[in-house]
């Protein structure tokens, strides 16, 4: 292959007036989205981007990303912030610079496919609270799903940019399914949708230097009128190599971060990019010195309320398990942490080499949010659950979703016998359908509307509760004072972050010890007034359990009854769920109750569905094991159980 | 410009056998000197480099960097570890792969010019130790100060690589005196001295991609028949970019680390790279499997003792200042501290634009150790000391021995008046030398071996003590027992290590508090004996000062004395400091009181120095303000004073 760069230098200018390049490479960057949800889980608040929202509208990005499924799940979810109210209040800061969106296509800011209504009003809310740009995906490259939400794009004079979720199935481009053809029919098919720009988008950060410059290349040439973006992560430490190779061949766009959020898993940095290209054809034309002056306020003002948020425990600041098992960061740890949560870390190596086969079993689909979690989830529940007999033991509600159709078509069919055991007892049916998902899904906007009735002030509202019913409406009460926001969900002060960033130095010091539990204070706590060089102490004592009585010391030291030490944990509950019982069903995992398909008192038959366990996103059924009533339920919806923990008992 | 890439892809083959590649890329792993020298100030230990030395042998490097000046220093220094026996002990588990290091050119593994016959005397010794490639730089890139020691290295037999230090004086290559040219006949002169391959020494992370791909290019094609290596940096976030455009332009070898030991000041991780260049006729023809492994070893067993080490108060990985301003990201944080010891953070603009002032009536030297040094604090004596009248008001004693001659010629030279100025006290005399700056010192050797006597048992002990002779020493009364090493020179354990990973995840979480202050125990300590729960506690009471009279508690809290709350603290001395006294001369900075050059009841004349203070490694004459005789000194050799502190009264 040829794999010359196409970079020409001129003499060099320095000025932050330098003429234009050629073909200057157009930056979007990603701080306010990507970022800090790569580096911070997605805690960025609203009022943390308040301060550097006009400088970043100066420097001439092509596009600034704002928003996101995740952005506007974890706002209203974990930060008592209204997703929609995020773009109006930045749009009164940023006037110049177009906003872009990650939109995950049917399934918009959520986690499964929404009925068209709701995908439409959705997209004509977001256009009119102030998006420009959709960056919209499929996890399955399946643009069926894309159907319904790109008329309503353009219906709003919007931009609509198509992704190609990339994704391999050899450690580099090629092989099986993810050929360059591949790669170029998605890219004409985006074309043929009507896309104004076409992203690659590599979340996983897979995409290595010379299969980028190579697929820029084809793409280009099979879609030359079409802008064309690559999304890429540093995950693997290959993306800021990646990005200089896409240049080369002509790419259009590139995502990157102000330096404080660049890098790890973030994305590269774009001061350094600025100095490489400039004087070349392909001068970004920015200010350096303008960028610099906004990582000042970042470092100083922003960061430390987040700083403990970031993963540092490995000193390493990329992962190269990404490199030799082409999954994204974010699954690896899921799956470490899920079976660590299962005491089964020691089967590491056989999750990844059960891995593959279930991808491929499962129809070889991307590994991209939520087909990821699908793959990584069913592969755990295998090497756990499964005996030499049979496989698929334990599927969850999602594998059956997939098997019957309802995420889209895979890249190659599903195998026939998984599927067929996977819809053995769906409640949609034995038969998968072929169609686009969404058209089985009926209408679903005025049975939110009317469900929510008047907690929803306005269409916002309601879609927001129409994509997230529990934690929407839960949102929607503090946002209208009718519950009062838990202490959690509020900021955090500089002064609370700079402490810990403080802390840290003194840990590394070795000047910190462990603070003391505090048990809860007792009626016979007596109050003291003390007073130390001026300062005033209250100090109350509390003797913990009755006076006691003073004997000599002897040889045997004497026994004394347990105090609680952790107010809270409560022992008694922990000995019922390891003792077993005659017909009791214990959980088999970690997770949370779902939903309860039966009640006590009900008759059960062996191999019936008793309640739903939602372990990593995914759904378990817990089934009876026995033929009998239900004597006890010790669990209710939205409990967290442990593995082990008993949960029903049938008589 | 022509920056078309000359990698060629051939068809994937992952085997860890694959055929080796026309023109495989060589590699030098850095892990174990300039590694953990950029992150963990070059603390790592000889026995945390062994558990990976064999896998290290195994993986096909071209070449191991191992050993260099500062870890020469900071093994004796602050690890109570005899250098030489590094080399001999990793000799044992590497027996495949050659050694480098890297040599100061006539500073041998220290911060000056030493005799010809302890360079000779050096480099032999470390031949016979086990040392294999010479990476021989000097600051000035002034070659007259590698006449003595290439002669010893190919007399030896050894492999001798002649560096090229990179520097700039504006925001990319070219310009005034660092031009293309510049570093081409820096190379050619490499070559005319018999290097075996030449090294462009990038230690800030300058070199930007495409001004890399240049300046290789140009250099192959002046030099053809040496091997070209490049060292770079991250520093600036532009290094693993450069990497790549350096591989494209032809160059034969790359510096890389391990993954745990890359990015941020360090060097581009090896791994990205091996993925990147998978299937290329430059292809590494490494085991990906085999760099996992030992990353395995390091994230677990290694990095937990060094941790703490690591500079991470920033978010960013990056430094972008090293963009903006050109210059190496320690001499940055060198030049900031130094100004806010002096509470002059302030200042740091005025810095900014004064430093390539200075730069450049120094004679436009490169910056590198120890020329970044001495133009970084002579920028801020002249910005905290000079008036409108006066410049270099305060000129240090390296910046006089610059002016001397004593470092070699300048890049341009040194600015007429500076030079007068500098020398006007300058106790070799007033008239520069031109010549060799070796020729002009006598020999070292035999008068070093008198002076150390017996304890030096061998020719090592003798240059180490050549090279090093206060600290070099001490570390041999500790290597032979004279002396106990003390407590911080001893290695931390792995379960310390893992405690303060621990920690700072506790610190993340808020679980930490500050540890209390310890005071002495008095003689009026009462000891209880304390059972809890079958633990036993022995608990010791001490009341602070006299048992207080109870007195009922009024409006006015009652005045009791202060306790001294951090044993340690001297008021008493503080208060001194503070009081301006007549005659009273006060440190101008912070800084080691080097040598007092009068003693007390001396008369002495305004403007004689009375003592020498060391600040930032630079040498600060104080010198007496009034003429008289010197009252009292009140700080010995070897002291640690602060800013403002009264070292001298003058009657």
């Amino acid at each position: 292959m040829n794999n010359h760069g196409q970079v020409n230098m001129t003499p060099l200018n320095y000025s932050k007036d330098r003429p234009a390049a050629a073909n200057p490479i157009k930056i979007m960057d990603v701080t306010l989205r990507d970022g800090h949800q790569s580096l911070f889980a997605t805690r960025g608040r609203t009022e943390d981007m308040i301060p550097v929202a006009e400088m970043l509208d100066n420097i001439g990005f092509w596009a600034l990303e704002t928003w996101g499924g995740a952005t506007f799940d974890t706002m209203h979810r974990f930060l008592g912030e209204d997703p929609w109210e995020r773009l109006r209040t930045l749009k009164k800061y940023i006037t110049k610079t177009p906003f872009s969106m990650l939109l995950r296509g049917q399934n918009l800011v959520g986690y499964r496919n929404y009925a068209d209504d709701v995908a439409k009003a959705f997209v004509e809310r977001a256009a009119e609270n102030g998006m420009d740009i959709f960056r919209t995906f499929d996890a399955l490259n399946d643009y069926r799903n894309f159907e319904t939400v790109v008329p309503a794009i353009k219906a709003a004079g919007k931009h609509f940019q198509g992704c190609i979720c990339y994704t391999m199935t050899q450690p580099r481009l090629g092989g099986e399914v993810y050929s360059l053809e591949y790669f170029v029919q998605k890219a004409k098919a985006l074309e043929e949708l009507g896309a104004d720009s076409i992203c690659i988008k590599d979340m996983a950060g897979l995409i290595a230097p010379y299969d980028a410059y190579q697929l820029i290349r084809a793409i280009k040439e099979a879609v030359p009128n079409v802008l064309l973006h690559l999304h890429s992560h540093c995950t693997s430490g290959m993306a800021a190599m990646t990005h200089l190779k896409a240049i080369e061949a002509g790419v259009d766009i590139l995502d990157t971060c102000m330096s404080p959020y660049a890098n790890r898993t973030s994305h590269p940095a774009i001061e350094p990019l600025v100095m490489t290209l400039l004087g070349t054809d392909r001068d970004t034309g920015f200010d350096i010195h303008a960028l610099a002056a906004i990582n000042v306020i970042l470092e100083r003002d922003i960061v430390p309320k987040y700083r403990h948020l970031l993963d540092d425990t490995k000193l390493s600041t990329i992962d190269i398990n990404v490199l030799l098992h082409q999954t994204p960061g974010g699954m690896l740890s899921n799956l470490v942490n899920q079976l660590r949560e299962m005491d089964a870390l020691d089967k590491l190596p056989q999750v990844f080499e059960e891995l593959p086969r279930v991808r491929r079993e499962l129809g070889q689909i991307p590994l991209v949010t939520p087909t990821s979690q699908i793959v990584g989830t069913q592969t755990v529940n295998n090497v756990l659950f499964d005996t030499p007999e049979e496989r698929y033991k334990m599927i969850t509600a999602q594998v059956k979703d997939l098997c019957y159709g309802l995420y889209g078509k895979t890249a190659i069919p599903i195998d026939a016998e998984v599927q067929q055991k996977a819809l053995s007892d769906y409640s949609r049916g034995n038969e998968p359908i072929t169609c686009r998902p969404a058209e089985i899904l009926e209408p679903e906007l005025e049975h939110a509307k009317a469900e929510i009735g008047d907690l929803a002030k306005d269409i916002d509202d309601a879609v927001l509760y129409a994509i997230y019913p529990v934690t929407g409406k839960k949102f929607l009460k503090y946002k209208y004072g009718q519950e009062e926001m838990p202490k959690e969900l509020q900021p955090r002060s500089l002064e609370e972050g700079r402490k810990v960033m403080a802390d840290i130095e003194k840990a590394k010091a070795g000047l910190l010890i462990e603070k003391p539990d505090v048990p809860a204070k007792s009626a016979n706590a007596r109050t003291f007034n003390v007073y130390v060089d001026n300062e005033y102490f209250q100090i109350e004592v509390d003797e913990e359990g009755p006076t006691p009585v003073v004997r000599p010391v002897g040889n045997a030291p004497r026994r004394i009854a347990k105090a609680p030490r952790k107010p809270g944990a409560d022992a008694a509950k922990a000995a019922d769920a390891e003792a077993p019982i005659d017909g009791g069903i214990a959980a088999p995992m970690p997770g949370l109750i779902l939903r309860l398909e039966k009640a006590v008192g009900d008759d059960i038959t062996a191999g019936e569905t008793i309640l739903v366990l939602e372990a990593m996103k995914m759904e378990n059924a817990l089934k009876a094991t026995t033929t009998g009533k239900i004597k006890s339920i010790n669990c209710d919806i939205g409990d967290n159980v442990k593995k082990g923990d008993l949960l029903v008992v049938i008589d």
